[in-house]
């Protein structure tokens, strides 16, 4: 089985680390590759650095997703998956809904810890938007001095474990801890929390292996997206895909 | 890895044909294992029984669950989920749960088909509780002359069919199929809906493998649930369950 | 008029002291009887123990329904109440339901007050299933350090006095507190809490007493609910009224 | 015990007929005093009409309370509820949410039938105001022809029925009809329901004596409403209300 | 283009702001005309009082509408707002839900600062029922310590200040201060706080004017409200308005 | 007064239409200027083009709003509102949402009309996100043969009439048409619809005059967006907005 991991930062090192906790924690036969969005900023968060990794996501995907069977979105925001969803006959996993949905099978309520006060409604969102803002007993937000702080790992594992915590005193029965650049943090920490600790990378991995061993993938559109009108000024590989 | 179905129903031939799908859609090396309740009602259809069938999963569960990796509740009422996952030490799965968040990663919004009208109140409660109404596009119910006829693999297909299609009509991504009288429904007739078709032993058995495989498993109460408090009339492996 | 409370702890004293409050609560003309589980746990505080009071809860109302006009369910999760509904043709109240709507009527938003971590989330769910989480401004939980302090009449005063304060200053226009156990407690405290005080059984009774004098309750499935399917190992007035 | 109907509509023929029902179902030894609304218009229907009808509603309550033990709203707006309950210290039952929350005791979900399309839209506000949108499976509006037809007792049983067998196929437990004018019909026509048929003046009748006879009655504030501004042009009676 | 303010208090101080306000902030061409209540109380704060306001706003709306080209509530409560767009073929705007729909205009989320405790839930009300609950990250109230303090011009600003710094900090992209009497106080504010700063009389003033200029107002029934039915005891002009 | 029109779709002609609507309605002393998208897909109606389109109107609106008072989004998925928003010191506004919340203050409840199932679920969402489900009757989605017809003005006509009249029918007070090839519709159907008609570009041109007027505009982050991280690959207009 092989899954496309695509990284809509643009920071290779980002991808790296999903590629590298991916190939961990993934079934044997799996094999992962990586892709790193070509334009965009260095680690989205906000809304508008989003709406342009929406389109950088597609544009990655649609080069590099052949020969592939099943693809998760390897930032946080599960940027643009919808839409990826309708472009590619295989199953396409957003890391974050991943992890909610997983741990809504280990209990009754969920609490969410992110990264960066700037991103925090972003997640409040997603949330909303996944349905499962009933689920969810809280979302801590851990404050980032730099972006450079965020991508040293382990420099934020003594606040996710105190936020975790909290989280649970509020009654989460599983912590979720979003961010693409903070991969595998679950599986360090996860003998010093006392509920399940998830994280994106390792739950989407399990999810599309999942949905491709029972042979589901989403349904695409058999007709035309666009109805017959034209693209102009994106990649070739993207103009097909939405004109299939 | 091993596998408990634990059936709420009194029917033998429903752990029979679950654990025969579940034989047939778990990866290599997965066994499975099947139990049915001691006590209770042969189809469980209605908030009384369901409320006896409750007791009567814990009871097989607690009798059975040594040597386990997971538990899956082989009863489309994920009857007593969060019981459960206070007694036993390793995950455990709703049958119809797992079904709704596999959809969940399939699309936007999902359908969701059950039989008979005396239990269509439940499967809307059921989704509620789970905070997953805002994802549902409907609840399509289809009713049963008899419970011979719901037993008789293959006689509820047209139904099934007819009901999806309504269900996609009206937006649904996916569809899943509740009950587990009827597993393997969806495998039979995926070919025959446009859009992805689940039902609950498949999505159940596929996301209790993840969850062993990921090392995940719902936080079990350290104290006694009972909090020193004694129990009587119940079989001794529950009692022992209750007061670890 | 005959009132028949159905514990479904299998403590005495509980339904010695909800018999007691219940007397004295009721109109003239009014007899209470008091029925306790023949099995399960001493004190019901986790979801696991409320499983297997749901089956106890049935099991004593099929066993001593007879020539009674209405019943109260004398566990304060409203333990299998739409199932008890369905198996006996009198008016069945949930001592939770029955208090949270009759805050209802004394205000816009009631505060709710519950003893011991382990059930809170019980709480909130009940809140949640009765559609009333809008109208209510909180959930004061009390820790408990062991069941006998549970037990002990008026241990929980001052906390509770104190939780009331809280809920009045949050906008609460009416208090509840919940618990079979400490029935009597809103009679006992009412002078000290600025707003209206309530429990569950005072307002069990008034409720019940009302639906009898009105000749309303709810409608009984006239098929069998069991469809014709066979029931094992349950008691035999249990079965029948299944199979009604 | 002494109870105060207070019709917001200024139609004697309807508080005649809400205190004909009340006398009917009252509990022996319960006293019903009937006020008609001074000014407004005959029959409420609209949210123009309502607004005036709420500052008549609170003028004929402070007029006529003296001596009473609880009031009741004989207007299905509820019209001034929470109003009425700052200003006498008795209990006030609005006669649609005391049929409401009833109908809550008497099942999972109700139907509401509600009369002529001008108002359907003020149910669903009340119904929404109430917190109880969730357990309402639908309203059924029966058009009138005019409002004679509306008040000739015994014309819209009917169409009463028939919409409470849409309501009952949808999936209510219960049906209630509100309209003051109306008062009596549930009891008129229970036998020809398969399910419980409440109505407001019953309901509210049951409800104010049940909180009367629990000494329950709502939080008075002790400072004076307006913080010592002055009022014009109101009726002292109701002016000395707001300045306690 | 001419707009009237109808002041649902009886203070003629309040009313003379507003205006003020108004004129201030309207476009040139813009003619304002305010209209005090002829009874009620003098400041409105608690639900009693703003049920009487209900029949004032309608009364003076009566008497003054004729050749004006939009009315505004100048309360805040925007009392009997759906009843006034039923009497007058003009808009009718209230000047609280004005500045909340403005606010959304400016981001994501606002927050509200309102003043007194004793209405407080009635703006938890006002934004429940406007359907904005889920845009508001937070209301903060502001106590008075008597009514001639809140009308003191600028006697309020420091604390609206820090009210809006907390709401910033929950996340508001807007801050809306309510108040009829506090009309001004967002112009006189704006440069201290850091996110956009609304009140009321402003935003529905611009409101008024952009419904007008684009030639907009709400139907209104061509059926006489009162379907035939007499009025009594209220003013001429509004017993006309309702029966036309 | 300057307003700035972004159009999402690559067509000129929506470009044309929506500038020539603006100029229509805009108050004397505005000037519109239009700019179509550099990149894309000619007409939205799909997740995936949206996600590309949300890239394309922040490049749009980054090279162009210079010397603008406002700008407005002139594509009726409010592509990228938030990242606009963001992104420019100047009020951004939706043509949807403006639409809808002018709609609020018109009435109770909205009805909203779209063109083309394919987009359908994508205005449930925004409605869903702009918080306003609670207050729509109903979405009314016309079927297109083709982008064509849909182009040519006037072709919807009678469907969006008919649309309408169902949508009052179940209760809209106004009637919301979304799309902006379709501007000016409510303009020109005005006169056939029983209640207020409106679409997006003149609410969003009568907003965005009054925020100007007013003096309202959101808050910009003052630290850069990108927290000191590069990008690449973009516009070096888009680049510097989101690294001021």
């Amino acid at each position: 089985m092989k899954l496309l991991l695509v990284n809509g930062n643009t920071t290779q090192a980002v991808t790296d680390r999903v590629v590298a906790e991916a190939t961990r924690c993934a079934a044997p036969g799996t094999a992962i590759t990586g892709v790193t969005a070509r334009f965009g900023v260095s680690i989205v968060s906000a809304e508008a650095e989003d709406a342009i990794a929406g389109h950088a996501v597609l544009d990655a995907l649609a080069a590099h997703v052949a020969a592939h069977d099943a693809a998760i979105l390897a930032i946080s925001f599960d940027t643009a998956l919808q839409g990826a969803r309708q472009i590619v006959p295989i199953p396409v996993v957003g890391m974050t809904e991943a992890s909610l949905v997983t741990a809504c099978l280990l209990g009754r309520r969920f609490g969410l810890i992110s990264f960066g006060q700037s991103s925090r409604r972003m997640y409040l969102d997603l949330v909303e938007r996944a349905g499962l803002s009933q689920r969810m007993v809280g979302l801590e937000t851990i404050e980032l001095s730099n972006s450079a702080a965020y991508l040293r790992e382990g420099g934020q594992d003594p606040a996710v474990i105190a936020a975790s915590s909290r989280l649970v005193a509020a009654g989460a029965d599983a912590v979720v801890v979003a961010g693409a650049a903070v991969a595998g943090i679950a599986h360090r920490l996860r003998a010093q929390v006392s509920v399940p600790l998830l994280d994106g990378i390792a739950c989407a991995v399990g999810q599309a292996e999942m949905l491709v061993r029972l042979g589901l993938h989403q349904a695409v559109a058999t007709a035309p997206l666009t109805g017959g009108s034209a693209t102009i000024g994106i990649d070739p590989a993207l103009s097909q895909r939405l004109s299939r």
